[in-house]
């Protein structure tokens, strides 16, 4: 029957970010799950007990170490949670690392999420080398890797044809922590919102695997994918607990990804996280017979359902196949306790 | 990396009553598949081509068997998409050839949702006979088998925290089909009402299944779960295309499923079909940290999801490791083509 298996599984965190503490934080928190470990290259992270990072009140036992290797060697884990980058070329060492030593890894980096859309070399080399050491790689989220691409996808199990998804994320990015509403440039000018989106140190990462993943699930043939950043201004000032934003400044950030098959849109999908977005919600427009549409009333948080989301698809990933694979190719995810 | 496999899986749909139909319809129109028989036992269905039972202008030259074996053995099939009974020990005979015969199952069966919830023998005794054979056996559709269950499980997948799951599902049976009138009991008084929801004749199959996987899923540890099927009745007359309800005879059906633990309902699972429900919609609330509420707009259609559900379940099932599965055991349905 179905599988009941209650042991824990031993899990080493590697990148200690606010995603990684957040994701840290909450295997802690997990019967399922032992946190036997953790990495960070950070000299100043290096060596303290986790307790000191996540400001608990008691040592965990569990200390940072800096060597990936050694610690895999050691501690023989489970699982690798890797929350080190969202650019698949920054933790190919890392995946190599884990899939040589047989150990599965569920990572947060975006472009993960469908490696070979950008990478296509480098997904290859990672899959052959998690199939030959046994181990189950996966990239998820909340997005990319829930709400405009897992969610979607599974709701067109109960269609016969699905002609154009359209996928919407709004954030008032107003009610969110300041490094949020600094990702999003709130405050900028929209001279600097230009400037940092040329240089591509604004805007969300990932929307586009999201766009090729529901083109690629279910069968809409994309034959190009792309996407906009543009701000989203303020017509009048706007505070918020952390900074205030001037009439006429950047409120926030508007991304859009296109998926085109033949000329036509099939695909889009619209993120907008800005101060004062009104009716926050993510909502899902599937045409087709028959249309599905469904919302989140209030939409789904954002870093803390990441971390969710990575503890939640852990034992799943541990029991799946090897390989280099793709929310749509493990069991779901689902609260782990 | 995921699998490519754009071979077609060879289908046996077994059972050629409503669903059993609207499956095969379906899956004859899917690229992905190929309908390589059929088998009802009504001499009136045995002999005939398909097209005869689903009024297509054209032969499909697949005539429908009696035989389930010989069909098996015969046609080779890499899956049988079984429609014949809500009822686990109806089934189970049929589980068995296939199993044995190394046939994967996908089944609207309502009781496979989680047969060990009122049959942990024959779930044991499926179990191993699927293993033993190498085949994989799932029983889903829509509900049992996505709104109720699937739906607010993977929803949980952003949650830390989930303490309580309420499930809602209205459907406003006046705008469905005469036979789904009929099931609710849809112009009956009532008295007749009570008594065919005393013998067992009225209400909605798999509902306790629902929520015993819902608890299980969750961790919620239920140590009851029960149902409770009432009448809605019709304040003033109403109408549909097919009958009519007069002011004070019975609308429709509400059927309630409760998961308690420790005395405290945690999973509260209400389905309403009635004619003329307002709002028709699938809801789900999971009250938790953070708390999660979704909502399927206008509702999702009821036997036209679940042939959808099985047909875009069925390479799934024909992909995951052998024996009895659930729903959350699988990789998510999502639209074949």
């Amino acid at each position: 029957m179905t599988n009941h298996d209650d042991s824990r599984l031993r899990v080493l965190p590697v990148g200690l970010g606010p995603i990684g503490l957040a994701t840290v934080r909450l295997a802690l928190s997990r019967r399922s799950l032992q946190v036997v470990g953790a990495v960070d290259l950070d000299p100043a992270k290096v060596g303290r007990d986790l307790s000191a990072l996540l400001e608990l009140p008691e040592p965990t036992g569990v200390a940072v170490t800096g060597d990936l290797d050694e610690a895999l060697a050691r501690l023989r884990p489970d699982a690798v949670l890797l929350c080190t980058s969202s650019f698949l070329p920054a933790v190919r060492e890392d995946l190599l690392r884990c899939a040589r030593a047989g150990v599965s890894v569920v990572s947060s980096c975006e472009e993960l999420l469908l490696p070979e859309l950008q990478h296509p070399a480098l997904a290859a080399e990672i899959d052959a080398a998690a199939r030959e050491g046994g181990a189950t790689i996966l990239g998820t989220g909340v997005n990319p890797g829930f709400v405009l691409d897992f969610v979607p996808v599974v709701a067109s199990a109960v269609a016969y044809e699905v002609r154009r998804v359209v996928g919407l994320r709004v954030v008032d990015a107003g009610k969110r922590r300041l490094p949020l509403q600094k990702k999003v440039g709130a405050g900028l000018s929209a001279e600097e919102f230009g400037a940092r989106a040329a240089a591509g140190t604004l805007g969300h990462i990932g929307l586009r695997e999201s766009v090729a993943l529901v083109g690629r699930a279910l069968g809409l043939a994309l034959d190009e994918v792309t996407q906009t950043v543009e701000p989203v201004l303020a017509g009048e000032e706007r505070r918020t607990a952390f900074l205030t934003v001037p009439a006429g400044a950047v409120a926030g950030i508007r991304n859009r990804g296109y998926g085109r098959a033949r000329g036509e849109t099939v695909v889009e999908l619209d993120l907008q996280m800005f101060v004062g977005a009104p009716d926050p919600r993510d909502e899902i427009f599937l045409e087709g017979d028959p249309p599905v549409h469904l919302r989140f009333e209030g939409g789904i948080m954002g870093d803390s359902a990441t971390a969710a989301i990575l503890v939640n698809s852990t034992r799943q990933v541990v029991e799946a196949a090897p390989g280099l694979k793709t929310i749509l190719d493990v069991a779901p995810p689902r609260l782990a306790r």
